[in-house]
């Protein structure tokens, strides 16, 4: 299940606004539609994001190969200026234009012609790398997971909010496939349902057993003692652990420490923002209030009341049992330990 | 903002299922069509079902009140058994039910014509007592609100929930008019957005400030510290202070009290069931997972995925600061001070 790919020169997106009903794959050749795609959320999460934006600057290079390498690496800095202002929490966003940065930065002695064979390069290699992160996550998560679990999800971070395979999904896609006959809780994740929509779609067709749940049945399956674990993606995380990710998952962090219940986050390292000291600098995207008063296009809440709409949170790394990244399993202390992951290939 | 009344032969209801986009009122004197409005929630909220289940009794003998004494008997039964059937876990439906099975029992040496006239009385005192309990209660539990004060309360405990005034938003109403300047978070509650379509319609339509959030966002807004006080209505509260309200209640006394936020819980002492030692006898109520996989008729999760669907949970009393009823406010330890509201007038 890939939702972002390149196939023949043209960029391929499976347009999530539209699942779980109906699969409609999208192509892209101009950067300025693939910049809108990720803004109306046909592409989310945050390694798909950066995939994405990776093939975005390629396709703005491939527009711009015939100019003067002046004017190309104009243009060049307007495409990256255009994908960056996309979305602002997700830091693989901006990891991955600066990925292609360098290649821009570090080739400028070559012909415009090159220089857009090494960003498709880049692009192919982030998509690719992205697969094998996933992958790797979820070979050390599995090991996280006992036989006979049930894990809480909450928003989607599959296949679908990736290259392929998955974070959180992909952690429990590894303990599936190691025969551990796990069962998972899938919150709907309002305002956009990408539980609903999305994890419930990708678990189900895999024959993972799901069960959909709406976001505030999450503390009473737990008080029930129905749920052994929560895995969950993240969009940025702190140096200190501090991790920002889809709205919902710290009042998840806080019914998880109140059950005694572990909470794992899973994330490549590309999500860590090594710059960034707590989780108190995260900027947080506040969207339009329509995702709340309606739904499908109907209006569930009156005219003129009003709302707020904060796409994610921050959960203190207080709350958070372990970070699974592809390179290992990170613990407490946060700081100490996740810092040694900057320099590490 | 009456949702229940009883005006000229007929029983009106406001059809909430179409709040806040419509305002339509229904009318009724067909005790089984008003059963089925209480199962599809054209009327919800435990005291408004009270009220109805009243009326539903009223009707159902004024149609049999002209056969003998015996079928007249005998039928009232069945009456009385089809609107107890409607939904499990409000004790006020029973209550109300009880009420008039006491007026028929009580009589039973009287006319039938002159049993129905005394329904009707009973009828109209329940649903005249219930708007002086809200009052009540909206006046007791205003002073335990400080001025200034931001309230989240979940679902709608409010005049829609009631036969008018409200008991949660009853306090918040009481609060308001005592000049306290108060502003109110509603959480939409998923999955019938009793929240946003009648919360936030209700307090929107006063002029009392309110701001609707998806469930999931609560937390969050506790953790910014935007929230002094959490207030909830009951369907169910056992003696020893444990409370069935709407599904998600429970995740948000966990939450209130992880952030030190005082939780009330206000309803009439005809919520109260003084039979139940504790919450764990409560019968949740399962309704149907359409109510998740749909929402206003479009599809949003996949076909043949498993759902759960509990209408309510149980908030253990030690997550509960204080009980708001019509005769006081009520602290722990409850197992002591409940028991002495069951005599009192």
């Amino acid at each position: 299940m890939k939702p972002v790919y390149y196939e023949e020169g043209v960029l391929k997106l499976i347009d999530q606004t539209k699942l779980p009903t109906e699969l409609i794959i999208r192509s892209y050749t101009d950067y300025r539609e693939i910049a809108k795609a990720i803004v109306v959320m046909i592409v989310r999460g945050a390694p798909a994001i950066g995939v994405t934006a990776g093939y975005g600057v390629y396709f703005g290079a491939l527009e711009y190969v015939n100019e003067t390498k002046e004017v190309f690496y104009d243009k060049m800095k307007e495409v990256c200026a255009l994908l960056a202002s996309t979305r602002p929490t997700a830091v693989n966003l901006f990891w991955a234009i600066k990925r292609m940065g360098c290649v821009l930065q570090t080739n400028s002695n070559k012909e415009c012609s090159q220089i857009v064979e090494l960003l498709k390069k880049e692009a192919d290699d982030i998509c690719a790398e992205d697969i094998q992160m996933c992958r790797d996550m979820g070979k050390y998560g599995a090991e996280l997971i006992h036989a006979g679990d049930t894990i809480l999800t909450h928003c989607n971070a599959g296949a679908l909010a990736t290259a392929d395979y998955g974070t959180a999904l992909g952690v429990i896609r590894a303990a599936h496939e190691a025969g551990k006959n796990i069962s998972v809780y899938a919150d709907e994740t309002r305002p956009l349902l990408q539980g609903a929509r999305l994890t419930a779609y990708e678990l189900h067709a895999e024959g993972i057993p799901v069960t959909l749940i709406t976001d505030n049945m999450a503390g009473w399956m737990m008080k029930q003692g129905k749920i052994d674990g929560v895995i969950v993606g993240a969009d940025r995380i702190a140096v200190n652990g501090d991790v920002a990710n889809k709205i919902g998952t710290y009042s998840v962090s806080v019914l998880a420490k109140a059950h005694g219940i572990p909470m794992y986050v899973a994330a490549p390292t590309s999500t860590i923002d090594f710059a960034m000291k707590s989780g108190d600098e995260i900027v947080i995207e506040e969207r339009d209030c329509r995702e709340i008063s309606h739904i499908c296009g109907i209006q569930v809440a009156p005219d003129g009341v009003a709302m707020e709409n904060p796409a994610f949170d921050v959960t203190p790394h207080q709350n958070v049992t372990a970070i699974i990244t592809e390179k290992g399993v990170v613990y407490p202390p946060y700081d100490i330990n996740i810092p040694k992951l900057s320099g590490e290939k």
